[in-house]
């Protein structure tokens, strides 16, 4: 359903609760980003009429979410801080085709894997967390970010063919799952 | 109560009816630029934990505008599409001190500016408009710039001392009226 080419390593986990402070405060900044991401996709494609609502929309659950890892962050008294990225989005986005449509269609997909690989990875988190308001803040999330990964791949859809979509998205799957594989253990979200 | 140093002049709603089309596609994008603005506020000042939250629900705000904007648009049959920009915004934000705390107190105050010049614009179309639909909607969407305005100067109090912020603010308003005054005539919010 998630459109993964590969599931997360089960060492993941174990690794994600050890650093757990800091795979939070990179949550939240995930969060920001993705909200960052669809705002910067206004401005790039206003003349993409299908694609502005949703994208605006997407862009504030993700703010809110943002608003929500602040405020756990906060019950939990760890400071929210600049923090090194995981080279993950960087490396998965490098196989969007330069020239339109294929910019677009690529980057609405990357962007829709990168929302299928968090759902994947807060599903593991939900299941391993002990503290039970953080165990239910991740069981709700998934949701959403399963929600967005399928808006995504909608959203690319209002740009190339059914069919077209379908096999590009296998690729750049497996593509995401190459970079994750090559990925330094860092405590991240994706990596 | 909205700091502006100079009333707009009262030619300009005129001109904003003759070419309303136009304004209304500018006052999409504005809601839009306000969105990103705040967004990537939360990028440059992570650590000011006082401006993430308000900042955060601020840019949700605004992208619920834009989208208010696009409904009113495609109601009125017209398309979202690219526009020159005013040179208004650019303008203004050149006076913003280079080196911080100055650059983030700047940056705060310009922000309020634009809002309150938004609010005491909107307010003139509310007054001039006469479709009912279009009225309403600037009748509603003043008070929430009045109050982006305030959020703005509340959020600057927090990096610095409130007399200095003060004397500050009324200098920026300085700025912005000549700004204004020697913007082109073009029928956009900012011009």
């Amino acid at each position: 359903m998630l459109n993964l080419a590969k599931p997360t390593d089960p060492a993941w986990v174990g690794r994600a609760l050890v650093d757990l402070d800091e795979v939070l405060v990179d949550h939240a900044h995930c969060e920001k980003k993705a909200a960052s991401t669809a705002v910067s996709l206004l401005f790039r494609y206003p003349e993409h009429g299908a694609l502005l609502e949703p994208l605006s929309r997407l862009a504030r659950e993700e703010l809110q979410h943002f608003e929500l890892m602040l405020s756990h962050l906060d019950r939990l008294g760890i400071r929210f801080y600049r923090q090194l990225p995981s080279p993950y989005a960087g490396e998965l986005m490098k196989a969007i085709r330069p020239n339109e449509p294929g910019r677009a269609v690529d980057t609405l997909l990357c962007l829709s894997l990168i929302e299928a690989r968090s759902c994947e990875r807060m599903k593991l988190l939900a299941e391993a967390l002990e503290e039970p308001t953080l165990k239910e803040l991740y069981t709700s999330l998934l949701a959403s970010e399963a929600r967005h990964h399928q808006t995504y791949v909608d959203l690319a859809r209002t740009i190339e063919l059914r069919e077209d979509i379908r096999g590009r998205l296998q690729e750049l799957a497996e593509h995401e799952a190459a970079v994750l594989a090559a990925s330094p253990e860092m405590p991240r979200m994706h990596a």
